[in-house]
C-alpha cells in the first residue's frame, strides 16, 4: 500500500541479500521508521515486543527469520532449534507456527549447502502468496460492501473493525482491511469506525493506514461499538484472525467477541477475513482449545503517545502497586459469525463452509 | 470512606460555611488533591470538565451549587437561571434534574432571606440522605455476594465492575461497590475485575478506592472482560447506572452493554446498583429516549498519566488529524440485567419490579 505515494510492504529483504526490513510498529502512529533485522534473535525479538505483529505478518516474518538463521548455520539442529525459538515467541496465531512448517518442509530435505538460497526463495514465497492471498480476501469481501451500499441506496456504508487487521498485520492489503481497500478504489463511500483496541491500541495503527489510504475513519474507545450498533450506525462489521478452528470459531484481538456479541444483538452481519494459514484444522472447540497469550502488565499500565514537545512519550495510567491483566485475545464462537471471507471466497462459519472452502484440508 | 486511615465524603461544606469542599477526580489516582467551590460557575465547571463525577454526585453537587447560587444572589430569576445552568452541565444522569428540583421545592416557597439558610440545610440532607441511601444499597447487595459464596464453597467470589460507582461516585459507599465493601468488611474474600473504562479511565478510580479499603482488585481493559467471563472467572457483575427507566433499561458509562451482553451470553449474574434518584419514571424505552452525552474527543485522543519524571503528564495517542468519537454513555436493555439492586430491596428490572419497590413514584 501507499504510504506518501510510496509503495510499501511491511517486509523486504534489503538489496545486501542478508537484511530483513520492516516498519517498527511500535513506533507508528507517530513515527514512521523501519527496523533492520539481520539474526534470528532480531526476528524473535521482533515478534514477541510487537515491532512487527499480525497473524500472517508474524508468519511471514518468522519464514524470514529461517532464512537468516541459514545464514549463520544451516545444519539440521540449527534450523529446527531457530524453529523452535521463533513458534515460542507468541501462542495465539498458529500462523506462525504454519509458515515455520512450510519452511522446515523445504528446507530440511535438502543438503545445508543449497538451504540459504533456498530458504531465501521459500520465504520470499510465502510473502508473496500472501499479498496475492490478502488481495483475493478484498475481492470477495467487497462484495459485502457492494450488497450494503445496494441495500441503503448509494449512501455510505459504515463498518466497524477492530484491532488492526490492515496492510500493516500482512505484507501487504490486510485482512479485514483489504474488502474496505477495494471498496474505497471502486469509488464506494465507506467509513470505518475504528476500535481503539487498548491495551496496545493497534486502532492507531488502522487509523493511520486508512488516513494514507484516504478512508474516511473515526477513532472510538473500545466500548462505543455496542451503543454506536443500537443506533444502527454500523452496516457490518469485518475483523481478522488469528486462529480459526476447523468448526469456524475465531480467536482474534481481546474484545472481538464482545462486539460480535452486539452485533448479533443488533443484526448487524459480522465477518471475519482470514487466509488459510489461519484456520487451525486441528482444532474444533476455540473456547477450550485455544491457548491465550497472557501478555505483559505494562502494556495494562502504561501507554505511549506523543508528548507536550512532540517527542515519543509513556505515561502510567494505572495507581502505583495497582496489579493488571493482560489477556490478549479471545475466542468468538462460530454461531455469532455471519461468515468467513476467505482467498476461495466467503463460507459459512461452520465445519461444512470450511470444508466446501477447503476441501483437502479438511479431510 | 477511609483514605490511610481518615473518613472521608467526597463533598463536604467547609468550615466556613461559605466553601464547598470536593476531591478533585481529575487528579487521582496519582494525586489526591481537593478543590474549593466558592461560586455557581466554579460548580458548574467542576461538574462539566468531571472534577467530580458519578450520577449521585452529580445530583449532590449541583444541590450545593444552589446553595453558592443563594449566596450570591437568593431572587427567583436568579436561583432558577442557576438551576437551569447547573442542569445543563451534563445531560444524561437524571440524579442532577432530580436534585435541582428538590432544591427547587424547597427553595421557591420561602422567602428570598430565608434561602440561603434552607439551601444549605436541604443541599447538606441530599447529602446525608445519600450517604443513608447507598449504605442500605450495600446492605442489600451483599446478599448478592454471600449467595455467590455460599454456592461456591466459600471460594473467592470474583465480581466485574465497569467505570467507577464507588464511594467516589457517590458522597460515601458507592452504589456498586457498597456491596462489595460490606462483604469485605464481613470477612468476605471478594475480588473485583476493574475494567479500565476508557476514555476517561475511571476504572482507575475504582482501583484507587478499593485499594485505599484493601479489596483484592484487578485492573483489565475493557476488551477483557468477555474472556474472563467465558473462562468462568467472573461469578457477578455489578455495575452503578445515570438513568434507569420505569421499564428497568439502564443507561450507564459506554461499554456496559457489552459486559451485559456477555454476562448474559455465559450466563453470569448481571446487577445494577442504583438510588431512586437514578430512576427517570417518564421514560420507558431507554435505547430511544434517554439522551447520550457526547464528550469532548480530546478524552479519546489524550491519555494522562504519571510521566517519567513523577509528574502528571498528558500523551495525544491517537495519529495527529484524526477523527473520533465519544458517546459517554450506553443503555442496558432490562432483559439482559438480572435484578436492580436499590436502596428498598432487590428487584427484577422490570416495571412491576419497580413499582413493586416504589409504589408511590411508579403510579
Amino acid at each position: 500500500m501507499n504510504i506518501d505515494g510510496v509503495a510499501w510492504r511491511t517486509i523486504s529483504l534489503d538489496a545486501d541479500q542478508k537484511t530483513v526490513r520492516v516498519i517498527d510498529q511500535t513506533l507508528l502512529p507517530h513515527r514512521f521508521e523501519t527496523l533492520a533485522l539481520r539474526t534470528l534473535s532480531d526476528v524473535a525479538t521482533a515478534i514477541r515486543a510487537m515491532h512487527v505483529r499480525g497473524a500472517p505478518l508474524i508468519g511471514v516474518t518468522a519464514a524470514w527469520g529461517l532464512f537468516l538463521a541459514c545464514l549463520e548455520d544451516a545444519s539440521d539442529a540449527a534450523i529446527e532449534q531457530a524453529a523452535n525459538t521463533l513458534n515460542a515467541t507468541r501462542p495465539t496465531a498458529v500462523n506462525l507456527k504454519w509458515a515455520l512448517d512450510e519452511m522446515l518442509q523445504v528446507l530440511l530435505p535438502l543438503p545445508a549447502s543449497e538451504r540459504r538460497e533456498a530458504a531465501r526463495t521459500a520465504a520470499q514465497r510465502l510473502a508473496d502468496e500472501d499479498v496475492e492471498t490478502c488481495r483475493r480476501i478484498g475481492e470477495h469481501g467487497v462484495a459485502l460492501i457492494r450488497a450494503v451500499r445496494e441495500n441503503r441506496g448509494n449512501e455510505r456504508v459504515n463498518v466497524l473493525t477492530h484491532c488492526n487487521a490492515g496492510w500493516l498485520a500482512t505484507v501487504d492489503w490486510g485482512t479485514a482491511l483489504a474488502p474496505i481497500y477495494k471498496a474505497h478504489d471502486e469509488g464506494i463511500d465507506v467509513h470505518v469506525w475504528v476500535d481503539e483496541t487498548r491495551p496496545r491500541s493497534q486502532g492507531m495503527l488502522t487509523a493511520w493506514e486508512l488516513a494514507r489510504h484516504g478512508v474516511a475513519h473515526t477513532l472510538v474507545a473500545d466500548n462505543a461499538g455496542g451503543h454506536l450498533m443500537q443506533k444502527g450506525l454500523v452496516d457490518l462489521c469485518l475483523v481478522g484472525s488469528d486462529r480459526t478452528t476447523r468448526s469456524g470459531d475465531v480467536c482474534n484481538k481481546i474484545g472481538t467477541y464482545l462486539k460480535a456479541l452486539s452485533a448479533h444483538d443488533n443484526g448487524v452481519p459480522f465477518y471475519v477475513a482470514l487466509p488459510h494459514s489461519t484456520i487451525d484444522w486441528t482444532l474444533d472447540n476455540g473456547v477450550r482449545q485455544i491457548p491465550i497469550e497472557e501478555r505483559a502488565h505494562s502494556e495494562v499500565h502504561e501507554v505511549q503517545g506523543l508528548g507536550a514537545n512532540g517527542e515519543l512519550a509513556t505515561v502510567r495510567v494505572t495507581p502505583v502497586g495497582c496489579e493488571a491483566a493482560n489477556p490478549a485475545f479471545d475466542v468468538t464462537p462460530a454461531r455469532l459469525v455471519s461468515g468467513l471471507v476467505t482467498e476461495r471466497g466467503i463460507c459459512e462459519a461452520t465445519a461444512s463452509g470450511l470444508s466446501t472452502m477447503y476441501p483437502d484440508d479438511a479431510s
